[in-house]
């Protein structure tokens, strides 16, 4: 029996490993393998195999590794943070953190492509929409975005496709990491970055396809946007307005001002700053534009009965469909923080919200007035939260370090300039007085001074009017809201999810503790790094980690999600390029069947898209390799390769791949999305890749939170280490750095910790160990199932990798019965579908992962039997072809308790298929949801109750 | 308007009162109330209502209420602890400390008695019961008790029923507490302590009825237990065995020593210390001594569909029926703590639990060796986990002195001998080498030594066999398990539990956060007391908080239920008329509407029970208690009074009750349990009373756990001040004090933040207001439901107080309908039922809290008028007599999804009788279950899964 420590008492290993080792020896028999390493000696190939054991520290214990991260968190310190630029302190309501962020049942949630069974999340997501709409005055609004900054860049890609000429005009008092991060976007698609003030907009506004302002500034100042909004249509263009949205319930909203699209940051709704993220940015826009939103879009539908239903709407699948032609490699949401922030706004309704506003508001006003009694130059603003005090000759960086002193940051705008911003959690005023009266107490004290807001900026239209943001304002309420949700989704709480290329494996709860240490949640990104030195331990004892693991010299924690890593990573290979005079460098090899994101990625990076075949086997055509790499012998950046392949498959070829592709003078980029096969087994810098981004949501235990946040970091080999991402900010990344691909200069920093409990609990030989269980587990369930459904890919000697493809499409001729039957018929046994339709349309790709117990495993393949029982009755005429348990699937409870029951198969045999429904029965909450309907009808905002009620049956 | 700041936004008693101020207006409106102040004085007599607000510091915001706690926490010391006493400290699971200990949905439940909605803890406890049989070898255990002192003491009083004689031998290496504390509990009853040799029984055995042996003795050594419990058995009495569950892993269990009564505590499976509590005790038995077992027994029953099913059994209900008959006024369990025992068992499973042991026992052999070789004398055992070691000249305070500098806790045996507890959470053991090697590193190291326990006393039977205890060893399979029960339990975060005199209101999540603190969790409770400085800290202010609120003088923390507060404070009364030379007055009057502990724990105080009658409104019969108090003059002791009384009104004359019996020399006891009317408008201690028991379960929002821990303190005058309880290892209570009535010093330490927290957070106006809206709910509730049903008591004014009692016995006669029909009906709405037949036979008492919403209420309101429209149907003949919704409720999904529907009610009738299930529909796990089947075939451990899949059905 091999790994028999990793399954000892008190190792971490074996609570985190599902399959126990006689359980493995049961596995290794079904599928007639010798013995683990036998099985991975026949799926791995033997050329690629690590010969060492990774190079990592020692398992610790669950207990000793939070107490040594909690020590290690102890170096942090946490100050009072009055820097702003789009990072405020706030308040998560112990209700929401408890109910939402410390529960599995909310955390552990897929992406929620299976609406039936995501209603829940759907429900919080469309509230998320609802009150950004409402907050921007905005006509729709998308589910969230990766971070503000980013979103900058997604507008500003919707302005270029929507209009004409190659400007982009940014205000210089926007950000200036979003005016760095626009640079970092812009630059490969040819877009040129104008940054000046926006009073001079009109003299700067020839060839502008649009522009970007801050509302209020960065320096804290509101400016009428009518006026500018209007000068930058009549030059021809859009305009994107940067809002914050507390700020909006006190202020005139981009939308009542002729705003194209607003974007911003929901992180100061109840989200701690984490030392920068993650949290939900937004997106909102007019109708007009909606067909050109980048990420996730919930919107209204109706249900097979006529009820309404939840989904997500317009899917372009722009990396999918358009792949290269596609204008946003974004393919993910931050739809945890999305929930937290949309549940602020529901537990404290629009009073709340104004009233937490005004008192911020009343605080700036009544410190501006006690700095002007100081003597203080204070801007007369207006202003919301952030003033802005010129020093006249007192330098900037001498009141930050006085102010230090009280355990509070300020800002300094320039070498004479602060500004303070204030935030919720702001309390006495007092020791602002001291720090701007040389240290000492001011002989009078603050005076609380009125509103500052004059008439004409101030707000005067409503907002969050829908019941929903008024019926939840007590914690009983709003606790058994948060419930009512959570019991409508299926998370890991109920049973494996099984999503290829998805790796939903177990989010340990000690991983999870720390992510509520106030400790980590506290910190402000742009703190100064000496305050920060506990996250510095961090990150780089897990970049060292990372970098073991995939064998390459070094890691950036920057991008925060997968496909941020994408195009992190291939931004390195143009630098890397562009470093040896090589500009001409453009194509980008994709096999056909690479992730969407690859060559949307790819595009955004400003290459050439140039595909490559597979073969029947599913993997590379090296024939059709070598000829592209011939004929695009000169210009060739890099080819984009994943890892095991797309089909879940080791292809043998992979050394070859590589040569081929370094020969020509190209890189290899090797998407890490399945590194969960590979991790202790073999290494994408030893197989021959140059850089390689991991999904730490993936592999690495971070929760897909119901659809993000991920972290997406790059791991590179040390050729391309010095153009590792910098920061505009604070500094980063290598000494030849590429611009900031996120807003915070580590990312998603606060979520990195779960990763580094991962690896300190399992240590070298339980990551080895839970891989070589993964590739089991796949194995087992493509063993049980071929009797009943072929097995698409397999390896040289009949293996798959860590994930297997089930073909069902002779069944659409034999029963009529398409994949999608199979996924709706899944959830009335209990279960999530595996991956649909990908890699290849009609077929199902599972990943069971290594966290999955055996009893599990049968239990889903006993689902997958019983189908096939469905099938062959449907085939044989004894189920009706069109009317049976897969077509009507999913069943709900008031469907097979109703009165009327007209179908031709039995009620029990709809909600009962096996005996473990007896024991335990999640019911999907709606009947299967019209899909042309809900993209016929897009509705994307909370539907009045009138509507919700009114019930077709 | 009163009460407009309470609402503000930023307060959190706006967050945890239910109506808001428009809602409060409405249902005003409703009652015939001008306001909420005018409500009041129509409810609370002007004799009493408090003229004064509260004396207690302004209303903190949730998170300075968290940030002062935290500062006051950090106070507290956290060293190792090795005192051993019962006390050891362990590792909680982090998946079952997220997944039990911080879910709203294992915490808030309550007690299980409507069992069709509570599978989940029930099947948790039946876990529990039978990990304490196997582990024991004892043939039935109950579902736990308080602490493992006083279920010595429960034991002893079961052995006095049994036997015959007048003593009760304890071995003189007990634990000092538990020996104190049966000292106290049994000189009331005229019981007497023998405490000896354990080797010297034969010599001292005359008149004894039963004997406790502790197993491991309290100084670590093992003494073979057979031949002990031969002597005993050969002396006619019975043996009583405390034994440390997890050394029973490794040596032979008391049960198969022939052992009558095993008891003890399961706080080391993953309960933290929490310097003293909760945790959960235990007790088992022979089937021969079942009917006399204190507290709850699970039992496995079946439901109508002939399916197991499981419920409380053998529900004696000592209290209730036997009232001063009754040998136990234990009417609760510690379920949450048995919960966490029982899953930590589940988690490990047998080979787990036996590793950690033998991992500890390992660790104790070596440092025994160790020490040896450094020239010390260290006892030779056989030990399981704590070495004795002899001193020789050296003193024993200078030994614990120095492992203070290492952080280390020992225990000073007698002057010149200390003990060492090791524990799962012992790590190295160099700072122990140092310890005894006057502070230098020993120039050797310690070296493993093989096992201590010899052949003869080792366990060689096999334990925790059952399915349970190896099915879910992984994270991911834990997780499920425990979200799996808890979804078939209806808890707070359902719908309200409106249960009469419970008063289950928000557990808030900002209450329930620090509970998990490691400062708080941490410390031994036998840690010297400078290193518990913010415990000291928040107990000082709890107890001035509490007597502010009830107008006493001083409190005592120590009880740690409510029925241990009555007995304590009986024991305080008791002790100051025998210090005033009165030893005669023994008398307690109790009115016959109290509550069945009151006369029990009255009996256990040793006094007599006099009853007093009630006149038709259910207020104390003046002329009764007159002509009681008259006959009884000389010896009264003192009368039990609630308040409000238990039917639910504030009683006019009850100044002048306590006049009467202060007249005749006697004490008045007030029973807290209805206090929640109380805080803000009156005072126990103003209105004449001289102690008070306080629920911090009820009023004070400690969570009660699906049916434990619970908090009961007293409150007392000045003149029963010096009285109240002491402790024998740490000194605590008044000067003249009453020995022990918990194991520990401040008995259930740990959860005391929870209502330092509500107090704090509310303030003085925020409590108030919150009695002033449960006033107005239950008003609001009698007044809408009186049209369908009477309300049986009310006040001068037509008003009830916190709770209302409503009259359904008609409906026997009407419809055939008994009131337990209402109970399992209230399920298909998704309701708890209120409290059934108490203080009325064939009522129901509903008391709403001031933290449900109005909107809630109306859905109550709603589901009990449904409820009445039925009943008039079956009056009328519209529904069958027999086979209609409300006998045959609840209905649960397999039913009315059923392939056969055979019954006169329609499908949707059954399970989908009001609007708001459509949207959201709670499932009983289970049909009504069979009672009678139950108590007849009483089953208290896990059946095995064939008992299980044998469905007859």
């Amino acid at each position: 029996m091999s790994g028999g420590s990793v399954f000892e008492s008190g190792r971490f290993s074996r609570r985190h490993i599902g399959p126990q080792p006689a359980d493995i020896a049961a596995m290794l028999e079904t599928i007639g393998a010798p013995s683990l390493d036998a099985l991975i000696e026949e799926t791995v190939p033997a050329g690629i195999r690590s010969s060492a054991p990774l190079d990592l520290p020692p398992a610790r214990s669950e207990e000793q590794a939070l107490a040594d991260l909690a020590a290690i968190a102890e170096e942090n310190q946490v100050f009072q943070s009055c820097i702003g630029m789009g990072y405020h302190a706030c308040h998560t309501p112990a209700v929401i953190r408890r109910g939402v962020l410390e529960n599995p049942g909310w955390y552990t949630a897929y992406t929620p492509y299976q609406a039936e069974i995501a209603q829940g999340r759907l429900e919080a997501l469309l509230n998320f929409q609802t009150m950004v709409c409402d907050l921007t005055a905005m006509e729709i609004a998308n589910a969230s975005l990766l971070d503000e900054s980013t979103a900058a860049a997604e507008a500003m890609v919707m302005c270029h496709q929507a209009g004409k000429g190659g400007k982009f005009f940014v205000a210089d008092d926007c950000h200036p990491q979003t005016i760095a991060l626009l640079r970092t976007r812009a630059e490969p698609l040819g877009i040129e970055i104008a940054v000046g003030p926006i009073a001079n907009f009109a003299a700067l506004s020839a060839g502008v396809f649009g522009a970007l302002i801050q509302y209020p500034a960065t320096d804290g100042r509101i400016r009428p946007l009518r006026p500018l909004i209007e000068a930058i249509h009549a030059a021809g263009a859009l305009a994107v307005v940067s809002a914050d949205l507390l700020a909006l319930t006190l202020l005139t909203p981009p939308g009542e001002c002729g705003a194209d699209i607003t974007i911003g940051s929901s992180q100061r709704f109840g989200v701690p700053l984490g030392y920068g993220g993650p949290h939900a940015a937004y997106l909102a826009t007019r109708d007009a534009h909606k067909r050109r939103m980048p990420g996730r879009l919930i919107g209204v539908s109706r249900d097979a009965d006529g009820n309404p239903a939840l989904r997500l709407t317009l899917q372009t699948r722009e990396q999918h469909i358009r792949r290269e032609k596609a204008t946003s490699n974004i393919c993910t949401a931050q739809v945890l923080l999305a929930v937290i922030a949309s549940m602020y706004a529901v537990y404290h309704g629009p009073e709340g919200l104004a009233a937490i506003a005004r008192r911020i508001h009343c605080k700036a006003v009544t410190l501006a007035a006690l700095l002007r009694k100081l003597g203080w130059e204070v801007d007369e603003g207006p202003f919301f939260d952030t003033i802005r005090v010129s020093l006249g000759q007192v330098r900037a960086f001498e009141i930050l370090r006085l102010a230090e002193s009280y355990r509070i940051n300020l800002r300094a705008l320039d070498d004479h300039t602060v500004t303070i911003a204030l935030d919720e959690t702001t309390g006495s005023l007092a020791a602002f007085g001291e720090i701007f009266n040389h240290g000492n107490p001011p002989d009078f004290a603050a005076e609380e001074d009125g509103d500052g807001i004059p008439a004409e900026l101030a707000r005067s239209s409503a907002f969050l009017t829908h019941p929903v943001f008024h019926r939840y304002h007590t914690e009983t309420e709003l606790m058994r809201y948060l419930k009512r949700l959570e019991s409508r989704d299926l998370s890991l709480t109920t049973s494996m999810i099984p999503l290829g290329s998805c790796t939903m494996k177990l989010n340990a709860a000690a991983e999870m503790l720390p992510v509520t240490w106030e400790k980590l949640g506290a910190l402000h990104p742009f703190a100064p790094t000496q305050q920060a030195e506990g996250y510095q331990r961090i990150f780089a004892q897990l970049e060292s980690w990372l970098a073991a693991i995939t064998g390459f010299a070094a890691c950036s924690l920057q991008p925060n999600a997968g496909s941020q890593g994408e195009y992190a990573g291939l931004l390195a290979i143009r630098a890397w390029h562009l470093s040896r005079g090589a500009g001409g460098r453009t194509v980008c090899l994709i096999p056909t069947s690479a992730h969407g994101t690859n060559p949307a990625s790819a595009a955004m990076a400003g290459m050439r898209v140039v595909p490559v075949a597979c073969d029947a086997q599913g993997n590379i055509d090296l024939a059709d390799l070598r000829a592209k790499v011939a004929a695009h012998a000169e210009s060739l950046a890099a080819i984009m390769v994943t890892y095991p392949s797309t089909h879940g498959v080791f292809e043998e070829s992979i050394r070859e791949i590589c040569g081929i592709v370094h020969a020509a003078g190209g890189q290899v980029y090797m998407d890490g999305a399945n590194l969960n096969a590979q991790v202790g087994l073999c290494q994408p810098g030893e197989i021959g890749a140059d850089v390689c981004h991991l999904n730490l949501h993936k592999t690495f235990c971070i929760p897909h939170g119901g659809g993000g946040p991920g972290v997406g970091p790059i791991a590179v080999a040390a050729h391309l280490a010095p153009f590792l991402p910098g920061h505009s900010v604070i500094a980063t990344g290598g000494e030849r750095a590429i611009g900031e691909v996120s807003q915070a200069p580590w990312g998603s920093a606060s979520i990195d910790v779960i990763s580094w409990m991962y690896i300190a609990m399992m240590g070298p030989d339980g990551l080895t160990e839970a891989t070589k269980v993964a590739i089991l587990s796949a194995n087992y369930i493509a063993r049980r199932l071929a009797p009943c459904f072929p097995v698409l890919y397999q390896g040289a000697n009949g293996r798959v990798a860590h994930e297997c493809i089930l073909d069902v499409r002779e069944w659409k001729d034999r029963a009529g019965i398409e994949v999608e039957d199979f996924a709706k018929r899944l959830m009335d046994f209990g279960f999530h579908a595996p991956t649909m339709s990908w890699p290849v349309p009609g077929t199902l790709m599972i990943e069971p992962t290594e966290s999955e117990s055996k009893a599990e495993l049968d239990r889903f393949c006993e689902a997958m039997i019983a189908i096939h029982g469905e099938l062959s009755a449907i085939e044989s005429g004894a189920l009706d072809r069109e009317d049976n348990p897969l077509t009507r699937a999913p069943h709900t409870a008031r469907q097979v308790s109703a009165d009327v029951w007209d179908r031709p198969y039995s009620r029990e045999q709809a909600a009962y298929p096996a005996p473990w429904l007896r024991e335990h029965k999640f019911w999907p909450a709606v009947a299967r949801i019209d899909n042309v309907f809900g993209d016929r009808h897009v509705f994307c905002t909370c539907p009045s109750p009138a509507e919700w009620q009114d019930d077709p049956k």
